[in-house]
């Protein structure tokens, strides 16, 4: 992790996100509404595209079709060159490599995007001299992954949440995969929130573990907060120094506190660490319990919706071990997270949607002492984001086809 | 009343309003969508808003939080100052005078907004220097009443029915409080609109009463038609001199006549007199029977919407008399008139919606005589709305905290 | 049918519409999302509107009141002049020839739009000097046309598909009547389009009879394709010289065929003319038996929606014939061909609209060879439709009333 000076002084500097009347540096950030163009991101989880299916999802504003072909996972766009309709309205594969749009048989190599025939005229001049627009895919962990952007992708391991792709980590492979209705950074910047937690207090996932949860957790030094070394993942962690752990607060002489607090003679814990990474991925080490690490992506799919795809990791190369993971995700702790945990931070995102789409919340929003890593975040990714995703995907494909 | 001469000349002029060529005088209302601004609005009945309890409503684009408190309501702005939530998604109330923002913990003093605590930061600097927009709120009658504008309220007397208040005047306060699908403006010109009771003519409410509902009741005059005296409410009354009545009509030969007439040796009847008062409540003097009054709002909500308010009043200062007159409100009345003679304006208003909003229907109406009272009204509000309100209600926040 | 040259030369020459690279001549036809003015639609089928009933219908952005009086259907807007409602929101006729507006009486003479009577002021100098604009109304083969347009109509015959009109051709009143939710043009354009039936290739008419049906089938020369003589129906047709008719394709070396073939000793069918005419009229010679001609309308709505008519002529004046007809249609065909057949043509419609209508799809499509018909068709309506709806019907109608 470097902290170098620009010519503007600002980095390495935290920031006051309290001011609002200073410009704050990430207004590329700002513009990036259908995020981050030129990264890796998550699709769904490889059981969810069986051998010889199709997929098709909407990633970043683009159309995207997914076939499992021998194993390997490819990506064409969504959308026939033709007169434009989804092949995954109805999905019609002749051969192994190929789909063919359900409309006039227009086919496609799944592999290349490659116009391989035309089904209502074999003998167009036009095959073997169009393509579809095709997207490099790669598959680890029981997730598949796409690059959204344009020429040679950029190493996986540089998107994705640091020890992720560990041998010895097991992820567990039905995690969840839903579209939630806010932007993406919305989600994004509520995963790293510092004193987010307190929406969390009464989650029956506390209540169940009696687990001591502080109204808030954070460091206010930008110290160790910016990860941004070439060659790695750019994210932002918790800082460094100090630690502030609110566990009471008083309003007009009324005590608020935390259901439960650690013991008195309780050893200072470790700590849970919460970190994003660009261009969407969270991690929650460890969380929910002491062995598991909770990895969270939050997918641009339009400008008021994103993919919540969570799952969880546990350091095992043990295959019964692995087995016995899985079975207690699957019988306890998904279901316990997702729908009695993450579940406010799902009304969270979508409560704030208004504000920021319709009510120049980038402007009027009003910062506090711990979203400074929410600033540290939004200053990373306006300079480490590769591209900023545009509406129009229409021009690239045009670009793609000559 | 004073019908003073402007030098436009207009004023003490009655409008030909079907003469569509002539400039309307009335482009202030045009543009006031969302409502006149600096005014006094019925947000709903006491009996809506407990003791302790929190109420979130949208009135003329506002996001508007009340809480009661010792028998008091206030009222701030719903849109916590930090990331632009509603409070009212899940009202949080750690102590009697505040709410607390459920997603962060800021906590506001419900009596003037400030922000008094932020319980994930208690130490934040922010506290004490920030606040959220507050309202001023009166309590009669049974009812809320908000001033939404800027700066020291008017008296509340100003912008209600004159009468409303009067110590003899019983309320119900079990009125209607719904939301209808139409600019506020379709409303309360339905509601002066003098011919309109044409649509009432088989409502239950007439046949129950076999009561006799002329086809259409007005004035041409505008003398005495127009209330604007300085220090009074403003408002448009029924005119005067002599009464047009309908209750006859031949269309090609064929009779259309009121269901019920006046017996022929019937007393000529006082009438009833309706009238409008800005910023949009309505009177019905006597309705629906000739001891009662019936009070209507038109509260501006969005602009394809606006609350829509009916309550009843009865002169007596009997307990008795008031239990008895809310018994048969509740037991009779209310839904006679609501659901089977109101429902035909909601209609009325609804079907307008998509003349005025999307088909340049200012432009394109072709008011006639009986409108004139509408065209009255839209002058007078013209001239009198003391502040057109604007989509922004952002900007006056973003004022409000510096 | 002459083929003229054009000082641009472009008449007579085939386009190469797979060349997205040369402006193509169809601009006015890419401008026309309402459809073309002064024409003749189809509004629905006589059974459809009964002695004395009104039906309210939005066609080419215009709201149209039908009334049918002595058998004989009159049209006008269905917008009252004095504040826009609907006049079929609640259609109130006190006499034959007027339909009064439910609101507040406004009374207009169905057979030319003249306001001729107002219930609520019997006396108003608005009486015989307004009106709504009324439309031009013929009923012929148990169906009602209607000419959106201004002035004196053209003759209905130019707007029809040759033959309709044939005294020995009776036409099924019981025909299907839908609202589909794209575009007109892209209904049209899938009617005509030469190698769509790929979608029909398992469909449960073709399984039925184990009907012989090509992939694709088209001709590659201009010649007899285009009809454009002075006087007579504009349209599409089939073309001429030798059909193209693909049976069989290989992908990847798999044979994708047709389900049935004709036997190799079939003799040469006559095959099915398929043809479009102006303004959106579709005729399939024969369909769906030797004996039968199918009619699809394809009536524009508003942008995003057409009204689908379908319907089928036999020729006969036997009447016994036509009785046996018509009962074979309600019993058997229309199910067939409505639910069976042309459900995947309304599919492939919809799933065309947000490629059409959101990502450009007009610059973006890429044509192919049997789409020259499309290309024909599209240069046919810029240069015969008439004129392009626009958007503001209210502007006509603020003309039609002074």
């Amino acid at each position: 992790m470097t902290n170098t000076t620009t010519a503007s002084g600002e980095e390495g500097v935290a920031m006051d996100v309290e001011n609002n009347t200073v410009r704050r540096p990430w207004a590329p950030y700002v513009e990036a509404t259908l995020g981050f163009r030129n990264h890796w991101y998550p699709a769904f989880f490889s059981n969810q595209l069986e051998e010889g299916a199709c997929r098709g999802e909407t990633l970043l504003g683009e159309r995207v079709l997914f076939k499992r072909v021998e194993g390997r996972v490819y990506a064409i766009e969504d959308r026939c060159i033709h007169r434009g309709v989804a092949l995954s309205v109805r999905p019609e594969c002749h051969t192994k490599n190929t789909i063919s749009c359900w409309y006039h048989g227009f086919t496609y190599d799944v592999r290349d995007g490659k116009l391989v025939a035309i089904i209502t005229d074999p003998e167009s001049t036009l095959v073997g001299k169009r393509n579809l627009k095709n997207y490099v895919v790669e598959e680890h962990k029981n997730m598949v992954f796409i690059f959204i952007g344009d020429g040679a992708p950029t190493p996986l391991a540089l998107d994705l949440q640091p020890g992720f792709l560990d041998a010895d980590l097991a992820i567990y492979p039905n995690g969840e995969n839903e579209v939630v209705n806010s932007n993406w950074r919305l989600a994004a910047e509520n995963g790293v929130d510092a004193s987010h937690i307190y929406i969390h207090r009464n989650s029956a996932l506390v209540n169940v573990a009696k687990r001591p949860v502080s109204l808030a957790s954070y460091f206010l030094s930008r110290e160790g907060m910016v990860h941004d070394k070439d060659g790695h993942p750019k994210g932002v962690v918790k800082g460094a120094g100090q630690r502030i752990q609110v566990w009471e607060t008083e309003i007009e002489g009324v005590k608020v506190s935390s259901q439960y607090r650690p013991a008195p003679d309780a050893p200072p814990g470790k700590g849970t660490d919460t970190s994003l990474w660009l261009p969407c991925g969270l991690k929650v080490d460890p969380f929910p319990r002491p062995d598991l690490i909770q990895f969270e992506w939050y997918v641009p799919r339009d400008e008021g919706s994103h993919h919540y795809i969570v799952t969880w990791g546990k350091r095992t190369t043990d295959k019964s071990e692995i087995k016995q993971f899985n079975y207690e995700m699957d019988a306890i702790w998904k279901d316990l997270v997702v729908n009695k945990f993450n579940n406010e931070d799902v009304l969270a995102r979508e409560a704030m949607e208004s504000f920021y789409a319709d009510e120049d919340g980038w402007n009027q929003e009003q910062l506090f002492r711990p979203d400074m890593i929410i600033g540290e975040w939004r200053r990373l990714a306006s300079k480490h984001g590769r591209a900023i995703q545009r509406k129009r995907p229409t021009r690239l494909t045009a670009k793609a086809r000559d």
